[in-house]
């Protein structure tokens, strides 16, 4: 039974499909469209338009950039072309250019190995990473990957990949988190801390 | 800082400005979009234009519909056109069909009164049901605001209001909810259930 007006059943409907909104939550946001002014809602599908039309992977670095040419950090020269850290996700660039510390240049993978998942290294964005070490100019990789079973993975195939050039491959430090309680460690992580402990 | 690409930007703010999204979802729903083919990601944006260019207001009952005559409900003869339910939103119209009991027709009030939001009778779609009851044909007004106290006070204004017609002005039942129980029953539940008690 159709209880909607059928636009505003379809509008429902798309944003159902989106990740983590239910039919409830749904209805909310196509009420909130409709409340919206002409211009307004004419902005949000234009966005959307201009998203999918607009953005692209980095030749380089395969990071999503604006346009065809190479994302802005792989363009700007302030940049330490000889360190390359590589990433799961754009997401993850962003939390690392957060941080404010890391100066180098990126190399998103798009994903990580995962057999469950039927992801497999030639899904991913390995080849133009071997490549881009291959072709020289790299002194160091960065695996940046997730601590998790597939990240662990992912950065121990890749290093293994990046043996045979003179380049040195070197992982996160694993540890306790700023700010977090010793009690609540769990222990992989405190003898991971435990094995990486420095001088002070 | 400029982490994102503007276009990747400007959709995140738009996720971001719907009520509930917060920057981490929107995130997520403008990386989803991203991920989705072309044609599935225009149809989105299509959707979106199409709900507020096609959905107005029903001249008769005021609930949403598509194109400019009265809507499906109003429009079918198989209703009973001598009973008008009001109730404040859209939304209530479908909670209302679906339990499939009443036969009846509607009256959307797009709101309620609300002093402290600024909303009076004014604003609200009153004047319309007034005019709608003194054109006659319509025996009983059924209240179905909701039981809070803004969906009251409008209830109790509008069956003032409606005084001068030789119209039937009845509200909701309270009572315990289908299903509950007593003992999470709240004081003032249990006594209008009490008030309320029918012969068996």
């Amino acid at each position: 039974m159709q209880y909607f007006p059928p636009a505003l059943e379809r509008l429902v409907e798309q944003f159902n499909k989106l990740p983590g909104i239910g039919s409830k939550t749904a209805q909310r946001l196509a009420f909130f469209v409709l409340s919206l002014p002409e211009e307004d809602a004419a902005a949000f599908a234009q966005a959307i338009l201009d998203a999918k039309s607009s953005i692209a992977c980095c030749p380089i670095c395969q990071n999503l950039t604006e346009g065809d040419g190479p994302c802005a950090i792989c363009r700007s020269p302030k940049r330490d072309a000889a360190t390359v850290c590589v990433v799961a996700d754009p997401k993850d660039v962003i939390a690392m250019e957060r941080s404010r510390e890391y100066g180098g240049l990126y190399h998103v993978l798009h994903g990580v190995i995962s057999p469950m998942n039927h992801v497999g290294p030639d899904d991913l964005h390995i080849k133009s990473l071997v490549e881009r070490v291959g072709s020289g100019g790299v002194q160091e990789v960065i695996m940046a990957t997730n601590p998790d079973t597939e990240g662990e993975a992912t950065a121990m195939y890749l290093s293994r990949l990046l043996k045979p050039f003179s380049v040195k491959v070197t992982r996160l430090a694993y540890g306790i988190p700023v700010g977090s309680h010793l009690e609540f460690a769990d222990d992989a992580t405190l003898m991971r801390a435990l094995e990486g402990r420095r001088e002070m």
